[in-house]
């Protein structure tokens, strides 16, 4: 299926209309691993429901992905889907499902809840659930695979947007230090976490001229050089509530300052592993444009090529997260790692490599991680912006804190800046993508109409370029302290934050970088 | 003199100290080339002053650059340098006065006019000017050199924001095409123009362990293969008149949207000749951290090596603008191209380079070119914020014209937007730095509350990134355009403008990026 992963979307619709099994016409006008949008465009003439055979739930399960024939049941219905898989837009992912229920996977890819799917599938049906497997009509729950069962806990501090996928994010009190603890690093999960150790997981990778050599992770660790980068991590919808809150409501869950971490990455370059396939990356081929990432669970990302064979663009396949194997949720036991740009494109559980003429053509990168104009509503053209790489220049506060002069405690804190009285301790984090090192971050206590320098904290890192975010502080005397507190940043190119979100809104509320602002009201 | 353009600070100020002619003890502690900042620690005890003996100007011109005994006369003293010019921190600039009056330079130099110099130069004073050469006491205006009188015509069309040295901007209405011609193109000097043509300019090229290597004009383009890119060039001053406007008083040339302008430049690879002179681009030396760049006429700049060795980076030594050799103001006959990176690093009448250690110790590399935060004064640590190299993201109004349904030709031009009515037509340029693609230009004509997305003009660019602006036009209206015409850009990492000056004031009025700004008067 690496047809569905390479074929621009117009080559796939002519792919489908190949085939027309029983008589039905399909127009897939937009595809992406995930993302299948299937429009029947001729109604069937429904002929006469064919005699249904009841099946064991026993018997189901001997047609698992490995079965010559594949069987899925959905509701209480039977299907024989094997000669489906071909053409299935999503890809091989259906094969998830294989031997089970198709729901709890129609649960997470949500956009085959609709009739016209459904009529697609009917065409399939061989039968249903014998009744003896039934209670009270249905399938037990027990009996429906639940794909985020082997999903590992999560640490309690984490603040969750969601459990199934897991997406949590580290509150911006606990982001104190350079580097963020595995255990505290924001999760973004886009499906469930695969089940896979470096035993059994192996990695394809395939070049433009179809070229292509599978690697294990014993081979990938003893083939090539060892590199360690210190690289930020941060989701494009990083600081998305703040957006909501000042601007308008936002499509995608409502982070605070916690969708970033930063920390040690250790593993591969992509680039050497590229040339070890065969890729000349000094003399790219013509179709050698963008470098496609797939993820064991079915998630897909890809990043240009300029980016993958830059001696200077540290582009990892990591397995060592601050020094120890990669956590299940960042990725074990193989991850990409693109730094200075969106954590989109870092995809987790990778298992494919494909260069190619096109980008990716999973929904993450076509629909979704685009910004348009503030006035560009919800069904934008997707195809007119570009996929988000590397990222602007952002900053945010992460903790403020009130420094007593009556405190024994807090007195000699205070001495350390030559200050007596009341005071207020900013702290937080500041970083661009590409690589651009943070060079100034200012502060304002009265909503930006005066500024102040915050003091930058030099930190040891590794790497290329710099990858890693900046943290800063700033402690001020209580009496100057305004209504409004403000903190905005300036990367080596001079690049800033804008004043306000409304003239960067996008209805996805990706990179909210205006400056950070928090009232204040003093006790 | 490499020693002045190599050496940090603090070992130049090491060696003023070892040589101390007549007594004086010398502490120089600001160097740059055409930045001689001299303070005379201790006072000499004056001795009682030489006799002085007369010298006719006829026998100064013999002290020439090229003779044993360097002469230069001020007023109407006159001045054997000689023994001063190896420890003169602007290096061998110096030589232009040779056999002639220093006071032009000095005029152009300016920091030179202060008392503790004039003390320096005193020391060297070998006698008076014969009384037969003087008009009412004074060196006839003839006979002082005029670095500037070779100088080329500028094109009238150009709004000159001084003449010595010639800085001239192109009109926003002429710049309408997405190649600007060349007798168009803004002209920023920094100096006169110098005078040296294709046989005998020379290029030296020097590597940190001392190799060297000089070229001909000839042999450049023999040995290496030649290449054409497409870039812009900004001078980071472009519409520093609109922050002093929006904002606050600012030092500098006070230009409108016009110090800005897009050519082909064809030439050498940076990258080619320093791997010729025997650099290991791939694995380049510890000390080789910058590219230090020496102009004919003394301007003097670096860019980071990683710039400079960058397979995509399209660093050229250029001799040819637009398919024509360069003309005079731009650099005759040979410049330096750093496409995607402000205009002070593309060094012009290139002659001398040099990869160090350090960045260059000129004046234009240390002490100008760099921004700081708005509260911060005219008297900044410079040392605290990196030289400006990639620029931000910027975007102006180029012209802005009402188009009358009322007239023939007007009504033809609306057909094509679809309009039958009063309406305003909006042209300009947006650019980013670092090869960063235009990707969007918002344009709002009520002061930036509601945006609409400009038309962007395609546009065959060459080179490994995205070195041009893009051209954009937008058509409204008349009724729809309120008081205020706006318009902000974003660029491929999506990077957008600061919506005011003011956060982004600094006092030299640098990289004034803040959305463009247009009052309307509808008629």
């Amino acid at each position: 299926m690496r047809v569905s992963t390479t074929r621009p979307y117009s080559s796939l619709s002519q792919k489908s209309q190949q085939w027309k099994p029983r008589g039905i016409r399909f127009g897939v006008y937009t595809v992406g691993l995930g993302a299948v949008y299937l429009v029947v465009q001729n109604r069937v003439n429904a002929e006469a429901p064919p005699s249904k055979p009841k099946y064991r739930i026993s018997e189901i399960r001997k047609h698992g992905a490995k079965a010559e024939k594949i069987w899925v049941y959905r509701g209480t219905g039977v299907y024989d889907i094997t000669d489906w898989i071909p053409g299935h837009p999503g890809g091989e992912v259906i094969l998830q499902a294989a031997g089970g229920s198709i729901d709890p996977f129609w649960k997470i890819f949500s956009i085959h809840q609709k009739q016209d799917v459904y009529d697609i599938l009917e065409q399939y049906r061989i039968g249903d659930i014998d009744p003896r497997d039934l209670v009270n009509g249905e399938v037990p729950a027990d009996d429906v695979y639940d794909p985020f069962v082997q999903d590992p806990e999560r640490d309690s501090r984490l603040k969750q947007h969601s459990s199934r996928p897991c997406n949590a994010e580290t509150p911006g009190t606990l982001l104190t230090e350079q580097i963020t603890p595995n255990e505290l690093f924001y999760v973004r999960n886009h499906l469930w976490v695969p089940q896979d150790g470096p035993d059994t997981h192996k990695i394809l990778v395939e070049l433009p001229d179809g070229t292509d050599r599978e690697y294990t992770m014993a081979e990938l660790k003893s083939k090539f050089r060892e590199h360690t980068i210190t690289a930020t991590l941060q989701c494009s919808g990083n600081r998305r509530s703040h957006m909501t809150q000042r601007s308008r409501s936002t499509n995608g869950l409502q982070w605070d300052v916690g969708a970033i971490g930063n920390a040690t990455w250790t593993g591969v370059y992509l680039r050497d592993v590229l040339q070890d396939v065969g890729l000349s990356i000094t003399e790219l081929p013509k179709d050698a444009k963008h470098v496609q990432f797939t993820g064991t669970e079915a998630y897909g990302a890809s990043i240009p090529i300029a980016k993958a064979v830059d001696p200077q663009g540290d582009v990892l396949l990591a397995y060592k997260m601050n020094g120890v194997d990669l956590p299940p949720d960042h990725g074990y036991p193989l991850r990409v790692l693109v730094p200075g740009t969106v954590a989109a494109r870092s995809v987790k559980w990778v298992s494919k490599i494909i260069v190619s003429e096109e980008e990716s053509t999973s929904q993450w990168q076509r629909r979704d991680y685009k910004c348009f104009g503030p006035n560009e509503g919800s069904k934008p053209d997707w195809s007119r912006a570009p996929s988000i790489q590397e990222t602007p220049v952002q900053s945010a506060i992460t903790s403020f804190r009130e420094i007593s002069a009556h405190s024994v405690d807090d007195r000699k804190a205070l001495q350390v800046y030559g200050l007596e009285e009341d005071s207020i301790a900013l702290t937080g984090y500041a970083f661009a993508g590409g690589g651009r090192e943070i060079v100034r971050v200012d502060v304002s206590y009265d909503g930006g109409h005066t500024w102040r320098q915050a003091v930058l904290e030099e930190a040891d890192t590794l790497g290329s370029k710099n990858w890693s975010w900046k943290r800063w502080s700033h402690v001020v005397p209580k009496r100057e302290v305004g209504l409004e507190v403000v903190v905005k940043a300036v990367d080596e190119g001079y690049n800033t934050q804008p004043d306000t979100h409304g003239p960067t809104y996008n209805f996805r509320g990706n990179l909210a970088t205006a400056w950070h602002r928090l009232s204040y009201e003093p006790k």
